[in-house]
């Protein structure tokens, strides 16, 4: 059916170390085509970029948490809430302690939407297939239990798009509806992540041509504090 | 790719009137398999359960929202933020003026969960096909702008799944990582709901098996409120 998806875990991409080409990487495991949308998780990024730092055992990752927080929101126990440079709400401030190396954690690249132009930008230009990329990352919510994944950088693709501002199917106007699809597609890749061990990437493919375009996570769905009405 | 996922909207399903057979109308449009996962949105389970109530015009909504919520959490204009009596946290506690009857409403089911295993025992006893069913429903967030979709019922799915309580890849023992993977199944049908017009069903075909079983969103999904740090 032409209107339908298929996401697809990419196999075969072994353990990814500090200074290391992700797209190089993610060419040679994956069979990417034009229009397709791939997913690759924080983790992997975040490695490649270097973006490991020591955790001294004695004091714990709270400081780093503290460091890498613009603000602290709630605490409860050994959970923090905080809002990162970035603009992200998430516990402790996106840090990485698992399929790390032992003593170090991962902390958040520095601009998710940069790394996900620069892997984009690579595969365009070296191996010449044009792609949308999100990087992905597994977040919390209020109200509702259990983590999902959201976008936390994006590059090739609008991250929010109005699906809905046409008239309704009985003829009145309708409200815009803007639709954050950007994380509805890393929860959908994270559907096939999650079934194998160690798959940091994926691809979505039968992505709605009209959605890619212009835009990053960062300046188009952070929501400024503001406007929001709990934080 | 055997570990790939497909998402297909069900095209061809009309108006949904209440008082109609939705389990019927969907195996109509819909070649399902066993082992699908088949998201029906709020609104086609609203009209079918005949969930529709008047909309004075001299008075406009609001006091539907306020009869519909448990709890006003925030107000700002004509938005309210509310808990609705499932525990859903929403605006408008999930009142559907669009694409309903002019001069309607349509709420939300009244046990969702309930709605949901009712469609899924009658393609299973009437249709002879097991899948399992999730009914979506389109939310908010705060910290992010855009909307994703969420569950609001289920049957027949683990609605959270614990994807990482073994050892991660370089041997440590993790943390339990608790997805909720009916939010994420949610999320990715509404990816090709949003394609076309009018397209309230999807089939998410290749969910990992051992995610199928016992469950529902409210009793496994809705947080305690005593637990939430937002509220």
């Amino acid at each position: 059916m032409s209107q339908s998806l298929t996401i697809m875990p990419v196999i075969g991409i072994g353990e990814i170390r500090p200074g290391d080409d992700l797209a190089a990487v993610i060419s040679e495991a994956a069979e990417l085509l034009d229009g397709d949308v791939l997913v690759v998780t924080q983790k992997v990024v975040s490695k490649a970029e270097g973006r490991l730092v020591q955790v001294d055992p004695k004091i714990g990752h709270k400081p780093l948490v503290i460091k890498e927080s613009a603000r602290v929101l709630r605490r409860r126990g050994d959970l923090i809430i905080s809002e990162t440079k970035h603009g992200f709400v998430c516990a402790n401030a996106g840090i990485d302690l698992s399929n790390v190396e032992a003593g170090k954690a991962a902390l958040l690249p520095l601009d998710s939407d940069r790394s996900a132009r620069g892997i984009r930008d690579a595969l365009t230009h070296r191996f010449g297939v044009d792609v949308a990329v999100v990087i992905s990352d597994t977040f919390g919510r209020p109200w509702r239990r259990g983590v999902t994944d959201v976008a936390i950088g994006s590059a090739g693709l609008r991250p929010i798009v109005d699906l809905r501002g046409t008239n309704d199917a009985l003829g009145r106007e309708l409200q815009v509806t803007e639709v954050a699809v950007v994380d509805e597609i890393a929860s959908a890749a994270e559907l096939v992540m999650g079934k194998a061990d160690g798959v940091p990437v994926a691809i979505v493919r039968g992505v709605e041509p009209s959605w890619f375009g212009d835009g990053g996570v960062v300046a188009d769905v952070v929501r400024d504090p503001g406007e929001d009405l709990f934080r």
